[in-house]
């Protein structure tokens, strides 16, 4: 009975591997664990953790039954079109992670609303801007309604925003105007002139920002993405930005990660650029899930954070 | 009876002038507004609004029982050392300005927190930093626990933060460990890396933050002052930033505004410099609030938000 640590691009796989070891042996359970690709016996390995693994890797062991991210996100699973439907993906949910990417969004969001940016570039040649009235009203519309969009609307709401929240299946959240599915999109555009983006990966959302999206956005309507760089159309956002649609945008993700050297957003002076630090899972949180799951896998008993199939998050 | 606005750096005392008189008549008062130094009658004035008002300005009133702030701020009044005794001194509270400070103060914060300034310099260089530990732990500490120093210390409180206060007389504040006097500082300064300096300008907080203090800082203490520029000894913040005592400060208040074009602070790559902008008294919170006070002066009413002449603030 096995399980196996299937992320070569983490440098941190090793502690991984010890702390599960030791939780799984603090729930009674004598579980080998393993790190791709030095697998002994595939036939034992029962659940897979991982993060980013290669295509076709799972393959290799015939009675897998529960894969597990080890992080919040699963789309590095879900993007594998020929996931045996037998497989159980579960993911981690940890309050950390919640609280350390509403710290991002509001540093982000309150960065726009108390022109922080325009007063670095003031500062750059000494000049002295006082005004009268220094701050750009906000009304931050939230895209995805999951864990981290609610934490983040509720927190914005706190400080006296006027909040709006888009969600594919309708939700309903205490002082947050909510709106559902595709026909009532344009309406919760128009209320809303900082767009934060935090959708689920899924083919319906692949490419959701894109220039006929921008086109409905409120003149000036700022952007913060910290969910998958595959959400937003890269060349669109920069067209968007320099015909004056939007206003500005925070990026901590994109469709290649590192940012390649010679991408245009890097210069671009409406864009503020974070590598994929908005919010980063705590092992020490997502460890105790994981080794639950194996156990609960053992006795049949249902998992937690489960993904569905059919929506894919 | 007449009421006279002594503001000669304000821009926006014909708005005030117009406001009052419509606010002062809905309360049925016929009084005379009046913009120093054109004042038809000094008799007849009875109260000043003022900001940063001519040394000695006041004096050409006989009758004067008030004196109102345009603003939060009272230490532009009580620096005179011969203010009398029987002019009775009031500011504005406003709920806005203190959502814009705490506003201010939350971007401020989690700049540090998130390592914004870290990844904005990163960008420069079209380097991508990623780290599996993007945050640097912060504890709050707040100078100062009157309105705005108990409001931001609830909201970073609320965002997952240890938070600690000092002020002048002790003060109970839910969750926020609190800490009074002078005897009590050191030990205050150990709960902290993170200082925001709110406390009102007196003769006992003038220069409050100088090289002595730094000296019992906790190591890589960041400082941020909303306060006033009075209370930072500036040449000290420089050495104490050159000798690593302090990490970084958000200075938003100097003594003296426009912060010189030569000043060392310009061009500092630990001190990130705002225009006197984070929070800003609304006209139209602060009118009526003054209309108030003059009706209630009339009728020998105790007045709103009025400053203990011992305490200074």
């Amino acid at each position: 009975m096995s399980l196996v640590i299937v992320a070569p691009n983490k440098n941190n796989t090793a502690y991984w591997q010890q702390r599960l070891q030791e939780e799984l042996k603090a729930r009674g359970e004598e579980v080998k664990v393993e790190i791709w690709p030095e697998v002994e016996n595939p036939d034992s390995v029962l659940m897979a953790v991982t993060w980013k693994h290669p295509e076709h890797s799972l393959y290799a062991y015939p009675h897998l039954k529960v894969v597990s991210s080890m992080g919040a996100g699963v789309d590095h699973i879900m993007k594998d079109e020929h996931l045996p439907l037998h497989w159980q993906i579960v993911r981690i949910v940890d309050a950390q992670l919640t609280r350390g990417m509403s710290n991002y969004l509001l540093a982000a969001a309150l960065n726009y609303h108390k022109q922080m940016y325009h007063y670095y570039e003031l500062q750059q040649s000494h000049s002295w801007g006082y005004s009268e009235t220094p701050e750009v009203e906000l009304q931050p519309g939230i895209l995805g309604l999951g864990e981290l969009g609610t934490d983040i609307a509720l927190k914005l709401k706190g400080l006296g925003f006027k909040v709006s929240g888009y969600s594919r299946t309708p939700k309903e959240i205490m002082d947050i105007a909510t709106f559902a599915g595709e026909d009532s999109l344009e309406e919760f555009l128009q209320q809303t002139n900082l767009l934060i983006c935090l959708l689920p990966l899924t083919k319906d959302t692949r490419d959701f920002l894109n220039m006929e999206f921008f086109r409905k956005c409120k003149k000036g309507t700022y952007l913060i993405n910290v969910a998958r760089g595959s959400h937003l159309v890269e060349e669109d956002l920069i067209t968007a930005l320099d015909q004056g649609l939007l206003a500005g945008a925070t990026l901590d993700v994109f469709r290649q990660e590192p940012l390649p050297k010679e991408h245009p957003f890097w210069d671009h002076p409406k864009v503020f650029i974070t590598p994929h630090i908005a919010s980063v899972t705590n092992p020490d949180a997502a460890i105790p899930q994981v080794a639950d799951n194996y156990v609960r896998m053992l006795h049949a008993k249902p998992l937690l954070n489960k993904i569905d199939r059919t929506a894919g998050y």
